[in-house]
């Protein structure tokens, strides 16, 4: 068989040869902005001509702090079908973690969406590596900024030819796009991803969902967030059309007529996402979702109500998907096997809200830390999971010491704890530093989150371990109501009673919060939860 | 990203974990045998034992000459997972074709299908590598024969583990599977399959036709022919239910009871075999056929005709698909794009009757060998076909000097003559050799049997170019009418005239056959007819 390097340009070529008319659309608040896949591959060859024009060569690395849009989409394949590597920062980051992901990735040229210009303005003096600014603007015209050089992008690539010829004769192995995790302890970590590793996610991707050209995909991930979950590369690698809704993704009046109206069928996001779509709809506002086929939950554990209220009330239906920024992302999927069909509602929202099964392609082992051995699929035994397979990170970037923590004997240990039931599903318990060890005995953080986030008056519920004379560790809650209600500990307690596992689960004290700290990719921030209990001011 | 080698086993390992209850069936005429995954994977363990008993190492080659069963899957697993090389050898071979791949694979170990034992007695002589015989016996009972040493598959393996630890040290491009050619000329032909060449187009397939966990798949095409179409590893992979229909594969009461009973959604096979259930269905046959998703067609052209009336009368919703044992052999596959909803019935037919997209992977080229360019994609000017991916064959097995008259700078020249049209549907219009060039044009074979088929007393046409003093070739139909009927060459010239494109299309002359005759893989033999021809016996 040839040895034919797996390259992200094959998708590319694709879709401008043969799905040239198919659209790609950028939600701005005033306007929709469409174009088409001919367009957008003239503007990618323009990109590639820029950048070169700029002396980037093979192996340099260029950085984007961008929202979903085509301007990014462009940067998502001319970066690295030229041979260059996008590095896609997270532009949520403290502006210290920001430089130094900018300085450690050594990035040269930096693209920044118009209105975060003024975070890079912030930090300009702390970055080392970067020789270009361009601003993505949606005008076209390059702002006022103290960033110089400076271009606008519009402006800027309108200067090169609409043809590049994209190296063919790349290594599969090298670099295409990198990402850094936003770690709870010390430095940010660098994924570097593969033109070998994303293809073959990208197909593990499209069969997994049964993604094809007649989808329409919503990209609801931010393009930071681990490349959107890879749904951008399927999408021009299948000519599937698809919608970047930029600022607008908070907006849940827009993301919810786009998605009646552009006939939406693929969407991913985390469960914030879901649970602000979800106090819309409950407000009274009515769409017609029927074209939805596949909707991909990931990033924290999807509360049960809140996918059922979806599914039930608004024809929304959601599976649950687990990954992180070191697997691509995509792991396993909680897609239903097709003789459940006589499971009860219960048991199909037990399979639907689990992390799922094993994609095609990945090895797992879910591993008792007591017994080094595989646990049990009796969906009791709780083990650390550890991943395998070609696009599994096997390393963080430049990060030698902290890499041997996480990448043992050729597995990724992914301080997930979990179970596997006897159909193989996983069901994530806890993060391994998030469980709770109450009188020796675990309680799962995640699981009582769960029930509490049940109770109609409660938003958000989080739950930390903390120090404890008799039990060395008993559950804390950290609660947010809905606005206008009241609710005691009392009451709580009382709700839990015959809902949780054992009565050592119930917490003796709860924190009742505005909100609840967020790290930077809208997770609770349990880390800082803890250090916010230890200096007392958890009340 | 993990240096992670691309292997049948995570395929394999993943059915028998996650999908052990879905099941396998084999039909026989007798009896419809069903078995799990559970169970597949067991007996596929103990081949694998039993094969590493008679000293089979990695590359060794193992060859069947088998029907499409339960035992034929259990060798395309078992044999590549532990090291060795499945040789699937063709039956349908002339007898000194077969012994020759068999001494020229250097195969050790012979599995054959109880019924087929006859032909292996007869050239037991020239075998010079064979060492040991495997009889896929029905009964499990070794039956009498004077090949030596030979066991009964079924009671050999019986004796050994249920477990076997199948390799990751793998390389990716270990030799898996292989396959000759029927070539028209000369010997046979050798492709050989890697584990990465397999695993990549098994996911091509999978993000081409969609395939799922859910669907149920019937495998019409034999096994021995490029893997079945790759159809056997995608359904292992998602653990998609399958059926082997033997030797009933052509006892169409059979095959549309099994489709409507098991709501069958995936099948594939070549005209001949449609042609033949369009005939049964003509006669009365009704069905349920409403499960089918996707019918891939391909090997030889489709008539028109036929994929309308299939479609039309029974509800059989035919695609070609196109390639061959040299690319895995999907290269295209004619699916709709999601815009073509206005196209009207004629229009989408043509779409459907072409040979289709490009596959998400691959590269290809369409190139005119007068001007070396790639031709216009206006459906009209003509070239030969090249391709070039992961799944693509780079050299005939042991063959040099052969394989440098098909395989050119990194090319694999098909030998197949196509067109592009503006929406990059590729249609063939003939092979390079079976085209006819009168009076300095070229004149399709594929395009003027199609037209003639289309006529209501015509089973089958072959069109071959015949020397001819005044246009240099000319050409000449080769046709079998229904039975019973009678036709005239002057009633099809008549039936042709405004049909072809231009008047010096329509034969001259006809012979009115039986029968045509065909390869091995069921096409019409037009270098046979040729010969027939030079040898005055076509008349």
């Amino acid at each position: 068989m040839m040895d034919y390097p797996l390259l992200l340009r094959s998708f590319l070529l694709r879709a401008a040869k043969y799905f040239p008319k198919k659209e790609i659309l950028s939600i701005y608040p005033d306007e929709i902005f469409r174009y088409t896949y001919g367009d957008y591959f003239k503007r990618t060859c323009q990109l590639a001509n820029a950048l070169e024009s700029l002396g980037i060569k093979r192996g340099d690395r260029v950085a984007s702090l961008a929202l979903n849009n085509h301007r990014h989409l462009e940067l998502y394949f001319g970066v690295p079908c030229m041979g260059a590597v996008l590095h896609t920062a997270n532009f949520r980051l403290p502006t210290q973690h920001l430089s130094y992901i900018l300085n450690h990735a050594e990035d040269k040229v930096l693209f920044i969406e118009e209105d975060l210009v003024f975070i890079v303005e912030a930090i300009r003096d702390q970055l080392k590596t970067v020789e270009h600014f361009v601003i993505l603007s949606q005008s076209g015209k390059l702002p006022e900024t103290t960033l110089s050089p400076a271009y606008s992008y519009d402006e800027w690539i309108s200067e090169f030819p609409e043809e590049y010829d994209f190296p063919e004769d790349l290594n599969e192995n090298d670099p295409a796009l990198m990402c850094y995790t936003s770690a709870t302890t010390g430095d940010p970590k660098g994924v570097v991803y593969t033109h070998r590793s994303i293809v073959l996610h990208t197909y593990a991707v499209g069969v997994t969902f049964g993604t094809l050209e007649s989808d329409c995909a919503l990209h609801i991930v931010p393009m930071f967030h681990a490349n959107a979950w890879g749904l951008p590369f399927i999408c021009v690698g299948g000519g599937t059309k698809q919608i970047l809704p930029g600022r607008e993704t908070l907006n849940m009046e827009k993301i919810c007529r786009i998605i009646a109206d552009e006939k939406v069928t693929v969407t991913c996001g985390v469960p914030t996402i879901w649970l602000m779509l979800y106090d819309y709809l409950e407000k009274g506002g009515k769409y017609d979702f029927s074209s939805l086929r596949v909707i991909a939950s990931g990033g924290s554990a999807c509360p049960l109500y809140l996918m059922k209220g979806l599914n039930e009330k608004y024809n929304f239906p959601i599976r649950q998907a687990y990954g992180g920024t070191e697997t691509s992302p995509l792991a396993t999927a909680a897609l239903e096997k097709s003789y459940m069909t006589d499971l009860s509602p219960d048991e199909l929202y037990s399979v639907r809200n689990s992390a799922g099964l094993l994609a095609l392609g990945l090895d797992m082992r879910i591993v008792n830390a007591e017994t080094g051995k595989d646990v049990r699929m009796d969906g009791e035994e709780m083990g650390e999971i550890w991943l395998k397979g070609p696009w599994i990170a096997d390393e963080y970037y430049k990060e030698p010491e902290r890499s041997k923590l996480s990448f043992v004997d050729g597995w990724f240990h992914t301080g997930d704890v979990g179970t596997m039931d006897e159909e193989g599903y996983v069901r994530l318990v806890d993060r391994t530093k998030d469980l709770v060890k109450s009188g020796g005995e675990w309680i799962s953080s995640v699981d009582l989150e769960n029930i509490i986030m049940a109770h109609p008056k409660v938003v958000e519920a989080a739950i930390i371990g903390v120090p404890d004379p008799k039990w060395q560790e008993v559950p804390f809650g950290c609660i947010v109501i809905q606005p206008g209600e009241t609710l005691t500990a009392e009451e709580l307690q009382e709700f839990l009673k015959d809902k949780v596992k054992a009565s050592y689960w119930i917490p003796k004290e709860f924190a009742f919060m505005d909100a609840l700290p967020k790290t930077s990719v809208m997770k609770f921030d349990k880390k800082g939860l803890r250090e916010m209990y230890a200096e007392g001011k958890l009340t």
